[in-house]
């Protein structure tokens, strides 16, 4: 069977990450972005096989669509390419938030088109084309939020994609668990991050006094605020939720301080460290 | 001028890293330890020059005596050496809290000592001598917190310390200013840290979800439970402070998400990207 023909629809930095990877896996991959910039780079460095500011110029032959935009885009887009695609088609989203998401979309599918919904757990700090580097897909997690419409060929296929851009753990969650999951593992920590940074009342030249932990702890708090307040706001509940259950276990350590108990703490310090090792092990 | 003899007491995993890099710098280095399989080690490993159980050993010779031990036992450990030390001798320790710690250690001193409080600000998760490892030193902040009673080549001989074993930034900070800045930069990122471990409701199998945010926001989860405790309940009133600052900025996070508020969210990134930015052009 030949290789498929693949239209990446944005060419961010995980976009053009993604054409990169699948270009690199031997398929002919074709890029789009409302940029002109985007796409001069694109073709002029090899991200794609060609790329063009119109979604005409390839998804009416592109046997899989990658819509990589922020998860609010993706139904104008959708709209957009509806009457252009190709019988059969896949269509896979790299959307971080899947609930509300999917439901939404799959009412305004045609009949004849699969939308695979993915989040690929990977990416940068920086956004942008010249930020890409399929590297970052590397041993990194790849989640499907498989629907009753799929399918079970076009779920197969996006996992083979997955697996062929590098992507180690590739899994199937429905979107509530993902949402679920996502708020602690992934947006819990970026909120955490923002707060410790903005927490500092800049005294003392803080940077003059890190060290590893500070810097690993407020990595991410360089974010990009366009992205992130969506995907906070579209997963809002849970994260609430996970804000609520890290408050409690901080005030634990707070009353343990008030109170000058010893015992609570190494409690705490010994839980959080057989927990952190179990992980390691696994990892 | 010949270069100074130098005993380590406590031969964990600071002390033993202490030992190497000062014995690589060219320093005739003894150590002493409470464990005798430790003593073996060091010894055997070429860590330091000789080793013992006992401070009688090395500690009349030693021109400087560094007490790598828990906060706590520094006070034990200085009635302990008391009589045997060389007049003139230079003292110096690693503990991580310094205000109430150096004026009851002052108290202590022989007229002829002079005791250089010093935080070099690296570690490892793992403790003991196997973990030790002089290469964590490399590029890392040392802070000195003077007192009234040091004479100025004292310290001046603790700072080239601590540049001969590859510190970068070497800083005097009075011990009330040490104490605040190290509850913001070390001792919250660890609450932070094992508050998140220990907040998972483990409704999922975690570590397979995990990517590069959540493993870095929980590295230093893997705490020393008894030196932890005793570094947070010596700096309890700061370190309360920092984590209650820390809540307000995590407050007004949360206050967005129920409100459905995208501009102050864009308004919390912005701000912290800013303020991280900054941070990466000086490091």
């Amino acid at each position: 069977m030949a290789k498929e023909r693949i239209t990446v629809i944005g060419l961010g930095v995980i976009g053009a990450s993604y054409a990169s990877a699948l270009r690199k896996a031997g398929y002919t991959v074709f890029g789009v972005d409302c940029d002109e910039d985007t796409v001069r780079k694109a073709a002029a460095r090899g991200i794609t096989d060609a790329a063009s500011t119109s979604e005409k110029d390839f998804v009416p032959t592109s046997d899989i669509v990658v819509i990589a935009l922020y998860p609010k885009q993706v139904e104008g887009e959708l709209k957009k390419i509806k009457g252009l695609l190709k019988d059969g088609v896949i269509i896979t989203d790299v959307a971080g938030i899947k609930s509300h998401f999917t439901t939404r979309i799959e009412s305004l599918l045609p009949e004849d088109a699969d939308f695979v919904f993915a989040h690929p757990m990977a990416g940068r700090e920086k956004k942008g084309i010249d930020y890409a580097d399929e590297n970052v897909f590397k041993g990194a997690n790849f989640i499907i939020t498989p629907s009753k419409r799929n399918k079970k060929e076009s779920i197969e296929t996006i996992e083979r994609l997955a697996r062929e851009m590098g992507f180690r753990n590739i899994m199937r969650l429905t979107p509530e668990e993902h949402d679920k999951i996502i708020s602690f593992v992934s947006q819990l920590p970026h909120a955490i991050a923002v707060a410790l940074v903005n927490s500092d009342d800049r005294k003392f030249d803080t940077p003059r006094f890190v060290g590893d932990s500070y810097r690993d702890l407020t990595r991410i708090a360089n974010i990009n605020e366009k992205l992130w307040s969506e995907l906070f706001l579209g997963n809002r509940e849970n994260l609430l939720n996970s804000i609520k259950e890290f408050e409690k276990c901080l005030d634990i350590i707070k009353k343990a301080l008030e109170d000058e108990d010893k015992d609570v703490l190494e409690e705490q310090f010994v839980r959080a460290t057989k927990r952190r090792t179990e992980f390691n092990k696994e990892l």
